[in-house]
């Protein structure tokens, strides 16, 4: 896999040596990931609506309401930044100044455009499905016209794109080294609990199994 | 306690039932979390850069690289939107259509201003340490005078905010519960691990007691 060139817009220019433009960390923040930030303007006003996503090779897949907002004001492309941010930990330094977290992001920039074909569509609907548990989409009931023509989805190419990342322990002033102050990291994580059923699953059917969650 | 008096651009419109603007919730999302999305255009181009944040009284405040990154190109009041998405479920229903996350989010909308009077600056810094760890602020030493001046603060009076959630199982179509598939929420965690020291803090300084991180 290559890399993505970095353009004025995503050149990482505050800590460049924490950009990341090869394509394979990239593509693994976003699929770690599950929720996004979509910005998009209005009359000059920026709006940042969270939703769910998917990649699918090197489109990036949004649905529901993030969708309906935009596309509620604008009706052609759409110029849009959506981010995937994972906190990995805390940071805790000796000094305020330099506490700080460990995190990979990833910011895509873009036009969004309008999934009209079926295929193209199903196959998004199934992208999502499957991104939160992995097959998942073989096993639910199979969507009908209706409910396709009632969900918008929207794909932006994975085109101008850019990574930046933080990780390992504190960096404090040489002279605070001394200090009886403890510094380290605190590591943050995002995990699935005990599947709970709605009350209503009949006898015999388990549970997805917590193996398939990847978290 | 009151609540937010929603305007044509925070008033929820999609599932309207799932907008908040009581400031009590609205604050409590907001003190839950630890990382915002901050929106803001240049030249028409939306942007959405992740960072840390601290509400104090009844503002937002926030620092560091996406601070900078706006105020690279705009100086005076900025426009911009700041939210704040916490989640607490993936909601697995028996059809694609209706799968879903719930979730907590706070969206505000307003002008950032950059913090210029020492005292609040000041005040912004320890809300920004104390958020992620109660207390830490007296235990570090303090920032000097080159710090504070290296260091941009923007704050954003929390004004035009709104808030939306989602809680709850899946809502199926009535033909689909007699259908054998496993549908409920899969409960999602935000976790604190271990505390690692970074290997250059004196013998007998303790970590921080877990108990502290509230998560």
């Amino acid at each position: 896999m290559d890399s993505f060139t970095p353009t004025g817009r995503t050149q990482v220019r505050r800590y460049p040596n924490r950009g990341v433009y090869d394509k394979a960390q990239v593509y693994g923040i976003l699929d770690e990931g599950f929720l996004c930030h979509v910005g998009f303007a209005v009359d000059g006003q920026p709006f940042v609506i969270p939703t769910g996503y998917a990649r699918s090779g090197d489109q990036l897949y949004i649905h529901g309401s993030a969708a309906s907002r935009m596309l509620r004001t604008l009706h052609q492309g759409v110029d849009v930044c959506v981010t995937v941010t994972l906190v990995d930990a805390f940071v805790l330094a000796r000094s305020g100044f330099h506490h700080s977290m460990n995190y990979r992001s990833v910011v895509v920039l873009g036009k969004a455009r309008q999934v009209t074909d079926r295929e193209e569509k199903l196959n998004a609907l199934r992208s999502f499905t499957n991104h939160i548990v992995p097959g998942r989409w073989d096993e639910v009931r199979p969507p009908t016209d209706q409910e396709l023509k009632a969900t918008t989805v929207l794909a932006l190419p994975l085109d101008e794109v850019s990574a930046k990342m933080r990780s390992g322990g504190p960096i404090d002033d040489d002279e605070d080294y001394a200090l009886p102050i403890w510094a380290g990291i605190v590591p943050v994580r995002t995990q699935m609990g005990e599947p709970l059923a709605d009350g209503r699953v009949p006898d015999g059917i388990p549970a997805p199994d917590r193996e398939r969650f990847r978290r």
